[in-house]
């Protein structure tokens, strides 16, 4: 595929994007970024084919926009005079609920198109520099149509198969919100709350697999995190309130030396994880 | 190194000390298991020397317990009377004060050596079908010495080099106890709390790295489980609790819309993370 694009924000998904686009397509790729010396880097690199200007923003086939979620919104609020009629534009936001409250609304005002999208890859590095050409590889591309037309999901499926993403999801901003509070919002805050415990600076020579995957998101964005949880108040704190119960029966039975209880609640988390196939 | 080992039980960890002496050493290797289906399977794949018996543990240079914690205070008790006046008899169970609350006590009546061990290594399966030559490969070996002499102590120490663990720690059961609620236990608690969530069933497309690395122990092994958890009950109930406090806090800012608390709690997490190299 050949087509126009323009990336905002070339941090870890936003680079990543763009060194996939040039590892796996033959699209022409602007990059905007508001650090010069991120641009440098890009361009050098060959992450990006020029940096992107509102000349390229006027051609633009699809707009990426790979800022926080406000960042997202303010950007296209003031750059919508310049998106050309056909341009689909798409977000890479972790929530959707504050995205699909303005962004479909502005495209229709303006002419152009809007689908929400939603990679399922991250990294505990965050920035440029550990961006990846292959950091999509197999992984989910959801998607979060708000009503645009069809023609518009299908270019961004396409690309998603060109990039080498694994499959791809359709849903509501409210499904999205819901699931990935579980998915992705609950282990970040747990691996904060876990590193708080006074054990975890002594852990080396007494931990293994089980200490780094639960720890491991906890080196946190705390900006973009906070902004992210706090924009899914409701569903975030919805599944830490079950999150809590849950600990706490285990934690019950515990206490009261209730082995069979115990086991009841533990057979339930392997039952789950079977009946899942994982 | 060439001595006559005795492996009591070939489930994971001790089919996969078994495999680890036959690839790294030129010990001898007897192994008992209530199963005999097990045994025969250990012995045709080459995992053990022998099937072993009174005779085997009369010579024993090194006996390993691989069995539940209490099972394999039985199996000392009553099996006391064979284990010669040299033999280093140690353990491989996920707690230790239980352990050594018995067996240096059996030991000093009967004359032989006890020192307590966890090898720091696991998987999210069990058995000896599910037994690896390397799961030891870089992992820590905690010894626990409960005042057995320096010779027993450096001899398992020169085994675990040989059978290429990455270092050995040691400490007191009660430290040891205190730190594998916080690196193991918890985890484990966690990984059954999370996937309780109604969510979770449906989490196929919407999930990523981080769901995978929360809910991997999930698939446990609750006979065990239950019975590690009980005998840690105070460390993990107090670990349990400090968990549900640092949750509580991060739920609280995000419910209060509070940034700038919320900020500041997930920075402490990296900070922790950062300050570890992690």
């Amino acid at each position: 595929m050949n087509k126009k694009i323009v990336i905002v924000g070339l941090g870890l998904i936003g680079g990543s994007l763009a060194k996939a686009f040039q590892k796996y397509s033959e699209c022409q790729i602007a990059g905007i970024d508001r650090d010069p010396d991120v641009l440098k880097a890009a361009l050098a690199c060959g992450a990006i084919d020029k940096i992107g200007g509102d000349a390229d923003i006027r051609e633009a086939d699809v707009l990426y926009l790979c800022l926080y979620p406000q960042a997202d919104i303010d950007f296209v609020a003031s750059h919508a005079h310049l998106i050309p009629p056909d341009c689909v534009v798409t977000d890479t936001c972790g929530i959707k609920s504050e995205i699909c409250a303005h962004l479909p609304r502005i495209a229709q005002e303006h002419g152009f198109l809007f689908a929400g999208g939603h990679p399922m890859a991250g990294k505990e590095k965050s920035g440029f520099a550990a961006s990846d050409a292959d950091l999509f590889l197999d992984a989910s591309y959801i998607l979060v149509p708000c009503g645009a037309p069809q023609r518009a999901v299908d270019l961004l499926k396409a690309i998603a198969v060109e990039l080498r993403f694994g499959g791809t999801v359709e849903t509501t901003p409210e499904k999205h919100d819901r699931m990935i509070a579980f998915t992705s919002q609950l282990p970040h805050v747990l691996a904060c709350a876990y590193v708080m415990s006074p054990c975890c600076p002594e852990h080396n020579g007494f931990s293994a697999g089980s200490y780094r995957d639960v720890s491991r998101v906890a080196n946190i964005n705390e900006q973009l995190w906070a902004e992210l949880f706090i924009d899914n108040r409701e569903a975030l704190v919805g599944e830490l309130d079950t999150l809590i119960t849950n600990i706490t029966k285990i934690k019950n039975a515990v206490s009261k030396n209730d082995a069979e209880a115990l086991r009841i609640l533990l057979r339930r988390g392997r039952q789950i994880k079977e009946m899942l196939g994982e």
